[in-house]
């Protein structure tokens, strides 16, 4: 089959490779139709990570299924199903606990494993035409019948719906909350999308690119413009001086300034500054444990120079890591099929999987209108 | 009145001061009776804050109600109380919602007002005759018919009992979770019983002073000496290299190696190593957002070097900040009434208030025994 | 100054009465502008309860500040604000713990009091010129500049926007949900409304009242109509045979079948019908523990035969009682300041008090268009 | 194999019935070496459930696995384990969201599957020497070393330990919380030990058999003797006039009054008389949709007169259902290994399989002393 290959920094090709299969009874395969680049795909695509070269990439994944194991009760042949980007087992500990995002069986000795990832296990992607789902009772999720009409929404249920979701539960959004969020990317904009599903009053969305700025106009939120003045000003000024109810981070350890300098802590210590004290703040963005090519020796191990003393003495809260995405997908399945929930309007490209590499350059240049990319490795 | 003075670093007396009195229809007047030094009056003591000179000190206070202001209605001359630190209102935003620690009014401009304490308000304490509580029936704690008799417990609610409990909310512990607890002094002792309370399954808290080690033992903790070998070692291995449930810091900014130098991201780096991944982490230990004295420069402006890296791919929630005394304090004395908790065992030493300035003198240099002072003003 | 007055049975009056004034020094005094008359002043309208005569009635009351007692400390002369149904004092067991509907302080002897209601207390009530609110600090809602402008939206904080909201959280209803509410009447309309703000993904109406189901497929609800059919049956399709993730009662003990007849078990039965297993149940919908005229013996004595049996192999929950008001009042107040909610869509008639007895004649009826009147007395 | 048959009612024998074996990839099968009498087994055992003929009851199962299937990658050949009594597949809506109890995939058509119990599923009990565990990697609690050494503790973990401790959840007992509970019964008794080992300050237990009210005793309980006087007024007087903070029904659709009569809704309406305004009740007492047998027209029906108008006016929460016993069974295995819990003091009788029938007798019939008996197969 064909699949998109990284083969080293800025160099990722569509090749044949080895078929996807049933390996185990518990394995479901899948027809991929629809598959996302995510932003995260961009530390890999940029060699700020270990992947291994010849890895297939892509965890954000929609098909339908070919064919299931022996020991697979509820998904069935012909079943339209779209894929948590994390590979879960369903019943070791953190599984259990609803922390799918970390399971403790798929990736031995780590917590948490991902289709096509970086340190996530062996498990190749879905920018490719077929899938193999390990767990797979455990890890589709089914769609409804318009799952073929609604493709281009029901695929954001694989990563960047659920992990936006997952910045406001973490920060503890509630309804009438105000909330600032860290980046207008895909994930921070499903961020605001959620903050505003759930009924916050005011959301606002700090980033410096036009067209994100514009999307986050365009579902409610207020954009604010970081090249423009201080955000942090901005928002101080908005929440009449008391800060944001809540807030999230969805930038991570690549952050830039708007002078273009990579601060890797320039959206915590806003985040801190911004929101309210007592108030909760969701870190969804990636960081990682060792970045050897980070631009200073405390980065390089993991580390970052924090505003704890604030932090501390606004008796702060913030949660963690990446999306247990089983924990919500049903529900925004639900607000998707009922048309409460639109979140394709993050889409500016759907392209067949050939093109992928193209796109990886574009998305990777943050060239203006590239926002998010579908990849139709069916089409 | 006599009072305990502040008059400058390891510079304390006790003086004749101006009478407390009722100075708002809402205030109540208290006869002290029992008023413990805490491990935070300290770090004034050492003239690591900014704290006036002339305060009186003291925000750990129980005795009995003299006077009531025209608009007190629940709290009666006679009333055995116990007041938390924290002076709050009742009715603003932070006070409705639970958040008494930061409430907005009674130190306006900043979050959480504080008898005798740096930054927190022009209140002075009580470690002194008389007390003078605001909102006097919001702040009172009235204690049962063996107020008396049990003092010595029931003036731990004023601070350490609920706040070791809220080093255990904020980490989310739950029956049946291990615990890892850096620092012995009374909070982290107070955060042991308390997850003991909550039933835990294993407890270890983490210090080097033998007499607190032994206390901890006492309560059915495991002790771990942080001078003879890694202490984070130690708790992996307890935990067979999960790391614990859940953790809680105890010490704060003035926190040092076995060796005695100060190392103010000690305590964190090490939970966020030997807690589990998903796990919680509480803290209670203080720190501050400037720190003039501090060791290195990141310090001094309230930075910390934290391994923020490993600490978002675990994937944990860290929550911070000075307990809201009074979320906890009725559960806490119904516990002590009803003969379930018995914190008094932390108790060293009682004396009459005019021998407290030895008492901070013995207190802040760690001497082997000196673990908890009761000043009894009215003895 | 002029009050509605309760004479007796289907008898009220606007007359002369004692002016409310400042009693004591924790009190506001406030000039009523804006009071609506309520589904549950109609009980005691009809003398379906114990309520004595000459009570000046109304309980959702909003207005501007004329005076403060000399303890008030946060709310000023002429600040607008709108005030909880609830009468509570702010420091009792059940109001530090948020149940402010349950104070044990202001209506001695039970939990909750209120203005101008039967059995909670001595209070007068709101449908008249001038308004005594005690503790004035903690039971006024202040609202923003835009308070005039909006008056019609923010006096539905008083109790029915909350009261519906609290519905909605007893259900325990998350985002994604499927939402059955029984009763189109205001309450049940505000639950239906607070669930779509919530995010519900389907939310169901049941009433027989053309112009409420109006309203209820106005504001995005499904309407359904028992009086053409099984409504359970149709919620049950609706559902594809699964019954609904949350129910909502918002009716009461004099519900009616759509033939006329008062069967007061009727909605809890078909709720526990209709909601599925493991669901959630809130019941804001009044029921009182002594009821001499109702249709049937058990009914006198507050009893209900309820489909127990059913309610348990279903593993349900449910949760009841007035609203708390102030656990949501400023949350909800943030909605209709930012332009994300707009409770007024519920107003028929603004009317000045004099013409309240016809007002309540036509509420009472249930005459078509009479869905909720607001009470202008300084208008 | 041997098993305990169900031959009608107050008629069981051990027979030979045809072996347990691996049916799916996902079985395991167990050889089973300790398997508790439930209460629930009576229900069946008396005559008053639809349960079949030919069924091989017991749903408290543990013994060592002699045999996995193909899919099964966690438990191994010659683990120790226990089986919660819920048979649950792991990834069905309600599994998902930790609601095991109610199960949608493994008894189809209703919620809810459990080993050798009526309307629960075709699956035999293990009341016998072998068992099939459906979905084996969910459904089996791994032990311990001390597996063997702390057996008859462990056995408790397949229901009444989590069934007790789901009261107290249902209930949402806190630390401090007095607690009122209906029923000394295995799992009346579980309840107070759970509501103790959470911090419960007070933990009322009412009952009259003497053995019970003993236990109940010896674990720290106030044991309440209602053939002595009305349990109500004593647990007013406990609790000063104000009822309990939360309360358990567990004894379920059989309750009889001291005078022997059954009454299904005393339990009920009692709890709701005699805890406190705002405070919960969790009902784990089994109660079913029909019971033809049952003394009245509306219980025969599976309806309750219950004091409903009482229950909403003090603002009281239910919950209900079978527990969800994988949401607790890892946290209280870690109590029991560390020592924390021994809820073996429950148990009266340990006996080999063969004695199975007269155990049943004496435990229907409350025989002084016959408070739990555990089965032995493999003895």
């Amino acid at each position: 089959m064909k699949g998109l290959v990284y083969n080293g920094p800025r160099n990722v090709s569509v090749k044949e490779v080895p078929d996807a299969k049933i390996e185990r009874p518990t394995d479901v395969l899948v027809k991929i139709t629809s598959t996302n680049i995510c932003g995260s795909d961009l530390h890999m695509y940029e060699g700020r990570t270990g992947v291994e070269t010849g890895k297939v990439l892509g965890h954000e994944n929609l098909g339908q299924v070919v064919e299931v194991g022996k020991a697979v009760d509820r998904i069935k042949r012909g079943d339209w199903v779209c894929m948590p980007f994390n590979i879960s087992c369903g019943f070791c500990k953190n599984c259990e606990q609803g922390y799918t995002g970390s399971c403790l069986i798929t990736n031995p000795g780590k917590a948490g494993a991902a289709y096509g990832y970086a340190e996530m296990g062996p498990y190749n992607g879905g920018q490719a035409e077929y899938l193999r789902v390990p767990y797979g009772d455990f890890n589709c999720l089914k769609l409804p019948d318009d799952a073929q009409e609604k493709e281009t929404d029901y695929v954001m249920l694989a990563d960047i719906f659920p992990t936006g979701w997952h910045a406001t539960e973490l920060a503890g959004v509630q309804p009438g909350d105000s909330v600032v969020i860290y980046g207008a990317g895909p994930v921070g904009l499903m961020a605001a999308y959620s903050a505003i599903i759930k009924g916050a009053s005011k959301t606002m969305v700090i980033d410096r690119h036009p067209d994100r700025l514009r999307l986050a106009e365009q579902i409610g939120a207020i954009p604010i413009d970081d090249s423009k003045g201080s955000a942090a000003d901005h928002v101080m000024e908005i929440t009449a001086g008391e800060g944001a109810d809540k807030g999230c981070e969805c930038v991570g350890y690549q952050a830039h300034d708007p002078q273009g300098h990579e601060r890797p802590n320039m959206t915590m210590n806003e985040l801190v500054r911004t929101v309210r004290p007592t108030g909760g703040i969701g870190v969804v963005g990636v960081f990682v444990p060792q970045d050897p090519k980070a631009p200073d020796e405390l980065s390089k191990r993991g580390g970052m120079a924090f505003d704890w003393g604030l932090f501390w003495s606004k008796a702060q809260r913030i949660g963690t890591g990446q999306a247990h995405v089983k924990a919500y997908n049903r529900q925004l399945r639900n607000l998707i099929h009922t048309g409460r929930a639109k979140p394709s309007f993050i889409v500016s490209h759907k392209l067949p999987l050939r093109e992928a590499p193209q796109a990886y350059q574009h998305f990777d240049a943050r060239e203006d209108g590239w926002t998010k990319v579908v990849l139709r490795p069916a089409a």
